[in-house]
């Protein structure tokens, strides 16, 4: 048995999968599950997701060998005090966070020379759907999970977490927290604001019943993630600021060149950008297939 | 049989897949290809896509009943007087451009009182693949096919051309060349700039192999069409500045207010943005399946 007593703070689609995985490959022995909402917790039982629930923080992570915390960035942060409280000296906790510097912050100041049993994650997995309902077990199969171990943290929760995630299928990349945060504002949270931008551009435009009704596929793919969750992605905007504001220059200052060279009917400019924009697109298709 | 000669200048993706569709559907009784490249022809014969070619535009449009321009936007422009010239007095012209506007303009000014027998079409489909090798039959099954006729398009010219796009399948839609230039512009140019702008920003970073190697899935769907023809999109630009300069200046101003609602921690703004465009994207997502 690779876990005794798993407690999963926040049972949703990230936390729910794991637990399902875990369980259809007989690694874990009992899961606790913790939500603010009882309903979510019935279900999540009905759906042979948890053995049992407690409404209770300090209930539910007393017993645990392992905690998840699979709530939204700023729950986590919020949420910690109760949890640290709560662990047995042995436990190992991790999280699910699509930043990590603000959790990382979190658990600093919470959990003090007590933070070695914390293993920052980041499995980079996902539907639009969420909740414990849209949960199964094959949602972390060769999908890739980023863990920003710190200096402290003890090589045995390392270990621990990582052969968890390895179990469940995905491949585990491990970063500094700076380098996730940077690496993540680039490729995710900021087209995400893209995608939020867009479809809220041409949702106010006078032409947009024409707009969505004549859009193509392409627009479809294009914006699909702008389905996402506006409280996880506020939650996620402001946890990872700084990284984001400075993608988000370096990505305006690129539209601009382009603009200027539409503008100035620039023909030259336009290739290079569209070629090289092409190539780097093309290479990062051929490496996924590889 | 619904057309007895067609002519296609330009064979590629897009022409060699409305033949292919025609043939299949014996609609045609003889298609005659034209290109700069004599390979592409001879390709285009054996692949059965076309009967016969000429380099020569006066040989290859004579004969036609519809002529068909498959080429990129500015190529079009260019072969306008020498394709008009050769035509015969009851062949119906048509075309493929993604912008409507400046095909239009150069269409009047060559075609003079000659414009009724011009039918501007765009057919909404195509993939990142291009050339008569990629050309499939069923490219435009339940795709759209947005016709810009003129006030002088012969009404026969016009029935020509939508029964033609019908037949092999595409759902025909009518719009003004400005409103059509507005729509597009806003659907797919703006999305294509931000893709190409995206993928530039983010290859021109110091991580950037870190980038691509953790990008997930949602960031190969958001930049699937920065892998377009460079050619082609430089022509699109160009051909519709106008609308594509007022639609990405709407952008920015939307991006902006995101930029500065993270950068001043105003959740309000941000959750209030993200939850509309969620919504519109919602909606989006119902209509296409109704």
């Amino acid at each position: 048995m690779l876990i005794n007593h798993l407690t999963i703070i926040g049972v949703g689609l990230i936390g729910g999968s794991l637990a399902r995985a875990l369980r259809q490959a007989k690694l874990v022995g009992h899961v606790t599950g913790c939500n603010r909402n009882e309903e979510t917790l019935k279900q999540a039982v009905d759906l042979h997701v948890i053995d049992d629930y407690s409404l209770d923080i300090a209930e539910a992570v007393k017993p645990a060998d392992v905690v998840v915390i699979g709530t939204p960035l700023d729950t986590t942060v919020k949420l910690m005090p109760s949890i640290v409280a709560a662990m047995s000296e042995h436990a190992v906790l991790t999280d699910v966070g699509s930043a990590k510097g603000s959790v990382v912050s979190a658990a600093r100041e919470t959990m003090g020379d007590r933070v070695g049993q914390f293993v920052p994650g980041h499995p980079i997995a996902g539907t639009e759907q969420s909740g414990v309902s849209a949960s199964f077990a094959e949602l972390y199969v060769n999908h890739r999970v980023i863990l920003t171990p710190l200096p402290e943290t003890k090589p045995e929760a390392h270990a621990l977490i990582t052969e968890m995630w390895k179990a469940v299928g995905a491949n585990v990349i491990n970063l500094d927290v700076e380098h996730h945060d940077q690496v993540l504002a680039a490729t995710s949270h900021l087209p995400h604001m893209l995608a939020y931008a867009l479809v809220d551009c041409l949702a106010g435009m006078e032409e947009r019943e024409e707009i969505f009704k004549y859009a193509a596929g392409g627009f479809a793919d294009f914006t699909r993630i702008a389905s996402s969750s506006p409280e996880m992605w506020h939650d996620i905007c402001l946890a990872n600021r700084e990284s984001l504001l400075h993608s988000l220059a370096t990505f305006t200052g690129h539209l601009e060149e382009i603009r200027l060279a539409i503008e100035a009917g620039d023909s030259e400019t336009l290739l290079k950008v569209f070629k090289r924009a092409k190539q780097a697109r093309d290479n990062f298709t051929s490496a996924r297939k590889n």
